[in-house]
This record gives structure tokens, sequence and C-alpha cells, in this order.
């Protein structure tokens, strides 16, 4: 199965408890491409990028198999560029600076060779845009993931709205889902959030992992308690990507898989923080991955009959 | 087996946002209790009470085979009394008033037959208090949690420090894993917490769920999710109950049992915040909590091999 993923390739400056960077690769479709690109090949990159987006990169992620053919190429602009500075929690941060260029035109066309995916993520990205892609396809994919943020709610909720009811799955995080609902209960704003559009809702926790609903079904997935999250950036969108590209995978959306696909995408975002970017996503193994996948069953299994 | 559980019989008055109660009965050790007598008989509660706490809630109590040598009636004091508000997120609240009543002169002695017990449950107390209870047992039991709270910690951190050396298990709240540590990061806290003299610690994390360490081993239950928390006060006594309930029955502290008795206290108190105070576990069948473990077995279990 093939699985298009659409979002920015970019730059970011990061600082945390524990260290700084200067500029290095980011971007949600470069999480997205490192972790789902582990389970299905190819993975259909459309993105926008400036001049100085590193060659070597794109060769690195087309020697894992994802294809380049919707990034467009922009030669007299730089990339997308966030910089932000995290807070002890991990969980909160402030944003330094944010230099859209490139972003500013993002048009994103769905190239033909990419035509006929069963899998589509669409990345955090103007609603406008999301809606666009969508009806750029020919073929109505399998399952449409979406991510969006606060500032589409604050700055565009209507065409949010219209998106939402052409996506399967709406992913954000705890704080986005009050939001979009106005429920503080995260069970009343998923069920909000399915009469919206989506079939699934996805809320992640951070550090207190995520919850998969679907009608009256729910699954709590945890997060790998760690000793030090060195780097949070990107962790959502490495998640993201774990979880479609284990379903590309296995090609099959069923509740019970699904809840495979959230550990599979949390063990890859537990990788992710361990080091600044994308960095430990460009060493792990899929002896490393299938080690840690265990860690998570062994972090929750019990078994208990009657008591 | 027989248990010890050690703390308050009280009165609360709790305004959340889903609604207001007078005086309602309340207590750390009232809380345990009604958890605990689920799984284990006898309870064998010390505590200290007013004239005015009723007779009917003490052969409430009694009919589930709870036995009350060890507390203390004070004929012209009143109980110990909390009065509280929650804020929206039940996480955090405001106390209103605390009458110290007649906490103010709690000093338990334990009643010859309460000597031999297997389990002993130290509520939240003042730690000279908790270490009092410890030597006056002739027997060292099988398993000694015991529970604290930020006020020991800024108030009595040396007398808590050596309490700590005596005890099996702390049982404590991320805030204050945090805050006895010094450390942001609960696994290192846990650590800390480990090297301090409990060979397990449980951080509970409220609607997160709740972690137990012990060596390098980690479990993380999750809690249920709930559309409406409706009062959260003694949810974490009673998950205490549940959980050294279900030990104390099953007279198993192995690793794998403690996963076990973890979830049962997190099934219980699952229950304790349905309605006001404790009425919700005076209403419950054991077929209840059955239902009740099987929803936990239901929202963390998967089945993954190798990706």
């Amino acid at each position: 199965m093939s699985l298009i993923t659409v979002g920015t390739m970019a730059f970011d400056a990061i600082e945390t408890p524990f260290g700084k960077t200067d500029k290095i690769v980011g971007g949600s479709a470069t999480y997205v491409a490192y972790a789902a690109s582990n389970f299905v090949k190819p993975v259909q990159q459309i993105s926008i990028i400036g001049y100085d987006f590193p060659e070597e990169e794109m060769d690195e992620l087309r020697s894992r198999g994802v294809q380049m053919d919707g990034v467009e190429i922009v030669k007299d602009k730089r990339c997308f560029f966030w910089s932000g500075r995290y807070h002890e929690d991990m969980n909160s941060r402030d944003t330094l600076v944010t230099d859209l260029n490139v972003l500013a035109d993002f048009d994103p066309k769905v190239p033909d060779s990419y035509q006929g995916a069963e899998f589509l993520m669409l990345g955090n990205l103007a609603p406008k845009i999301q809606m666009n892609v969508i009806q750029e396809l020919k073929h109505r994919p399998k399952l449409i993931v979406m991510d969006t943020m606060n500032f589409w709610m604050e700055s565009a909720m209507s065409e949010l709205r219209i998106v939402l009811k052409y996506v399967d799955m709406l992913l954000v995080n705890d704080a986005e889902a009050r939001q979009l609902t106005g429920h503080f209960s995260l069970v009343k704003a998923a069920k909000v959030i399915m009469e919206m559009g989506p079939r699934y809702v996805i809320i992640k926790k951070g550090e207190h992992g995520a919850l998969l609903f679907h009608d009256d079904e729910v699954f709590y997935a945890p997060a790998l308690p760690i000793e030090e999250v060195f780097d949070p950036t990107g962790a959502g969108d490495t998640f993201a990507g774990g979880f479609i590209g284990y379903l590309a995978k296995t090609n099959d959306i069923s509740f019970d898989n699904m809840k495979r696909a959230i550990i599979v995408g949390s063990a890859m975002a537990s990788f992710c923080v361990e080091k600044f970017g994308p960095t430990r996503l460009k060493e792990i193994t899929k002896e490393d991955i299938d080690a840690r996948v265990q860690q998570f069953k062994d972090l929750v299994s019990f078994d208990i009959e009657l008591v």
C-alpha cells in the first residue's frame, strides 16, 4: 500500500533544558516520512522547500523509499523556519521565530504518480491547503488522517470544520481537543469531534500516552516512562508516521489493528525524543523497533480474571 | 490475611463544578476501609473520631468486616473536618476550611487484637504518628505502604525521611513525587525515592493513571477515561484500599500481583469518583468490580508480535 504525506520540510532551531541546536532539519512531513518509511514503501511526500534544504537529506529520505515528485523546490526562497524554547515540563514551549518563507506560497499538487494511494496523512497546515489536497485526489483513500493546531481553530475555524467532514481521523493533543470542542473531559471532547465528521479520534497526551476513540470503543496507549526527554520536537509527527505507516503496511484499519498501530507510533515517538531533531530516527533498526514495542507490551500487560 | 489501616475518619464538605455537599462522611481510613473490605476481612481500623461521627456509618463499616477496636472516640470533641472546592480540571482544589478537632490529639495505639497483621496501610498523617504505629507493632508486617503529602515535606521533612526508611512502598501523586525529590522526571523521582528507603513506589497521576516502580521494573496502569468525574475526593485513598486489600486477599506481593492490585485499585477509584464521598463505594457489588476490571483489560490490551 502506498501512503501520501503532506506537510512541511523545514528547519528548526531548538532550545531545551538539556541543550541547544543551530538550524537543523525538521518539519512535519520529514518526521512522518522517517517514521513511516520503516513500515511502508513508497512514502509519497508532498511539501515545499527552498534552495537551502540539504541535498543529502533528500538523498537519505529517497534511500528509505520516500518519493519526492510532490516536493516543490523554490529556487529563490528559503525553507520554513521555526525556533522555539521548551520549558522544564517539555509539554509547553515558547515560539521564538516563525519565518514562513516558501510556506507562504504552498499550493500543493498531487502528482499523477501518487494517484491511487490508499493512505493519506495530512500534516498540520492551513485547513484550506488540506482540503485542496483531498480534492486533488482522483481516488478516495481508504484512510485519511489529519493533524491540526490551535492556530487554525482561532484563525480558520470555518475552513477547519469543512475539512473535518472529509477525513476519517483527527489527531490532536489534549489542549487542542479541549479548545476545538469547549469540553474539558476528553471523553466528551472526542464524542463531539466524532459528530463533526471523523469516525476516529486520537488524543495525544504527551508523557501520559494517547487515547483512541471510535464509536463507543476506547483504547489507552501509554507513553514509555522516560528518564530524560531530550527534545520533544517532532514527536507528534513521528507518532503519526509510525501509526499510519504501520496501518499502510498491514492494510488493515480494524480497531484492533489501530491499537497495534498506536503502540508502534508511540514506540517511534519514544525514539524521536532521545536526541535532537530526527537524528535518532535515522539510527534505529527494525530490531530496535521490535524491542521497543516489546517494552510497551511489558509496560502495560497484566493478567487478572475475577477479583 | 489481616490488614491494619491507619488514617482519618472525618467529615468533608465538597464543592465541585457539578454540585455541592453539606458535611458528609469522609477521611482516608474510611475510604481505605470501604475499598479494602471488598477483598479482605478483617480490616483493622486505627483512627480517632469525635462524638459526631454517625453510629450508622460505624455499623455499616462493621457489617463489612471492619474492626473498630483501634478507633478512639473522644466524647467532647468533634471529628476532623475539611472543606474544599475543586477547579474545573478536578486535579487542583482550594481548601476552604480545615478544623483539626480530635485529630490534634491523635496518638494511635495498636490494640492487642490487631497484632500480627500482615499488611499495614499508613494513611496520610504526620510522619511521627506513622512512625509510632510502626513501632507499636510486635510483628513486622509483610508489606507496609505509606501515603504522605506536600504539607509534611514542608513542615516535617526530617521525620518523613525517617519513616521512609521503615516502609516498603510509598504512594504519592506526581506533584508530591517531584516535590519530595526535586526531580521533574517521574522516572528519576522514583529512583531517588527508592534510595530513600521504599523498595516500591507508586506515583498516581489522576486521570492519567498510575506508575509502579520496583528496581528496574515499571508498570503503567491507565485510568479509565470517564466522561464526568463527579467528585474526586477520596479517590487516592480508595485506590490505596483496593490495592492493599487485593494484595492482602491474595497474600502475594510479587511484582506481577502488584500489577493486578493496581488495576483493582484503579477500578475501585473509578467507582469512587462517580458520586459524592463514599456513596458509590457502598452500592457496588463483586459483579460490578469484576466488570470494571474487565473494562480496564479491554482498555489497554493489544496483541502485536514483530513490526
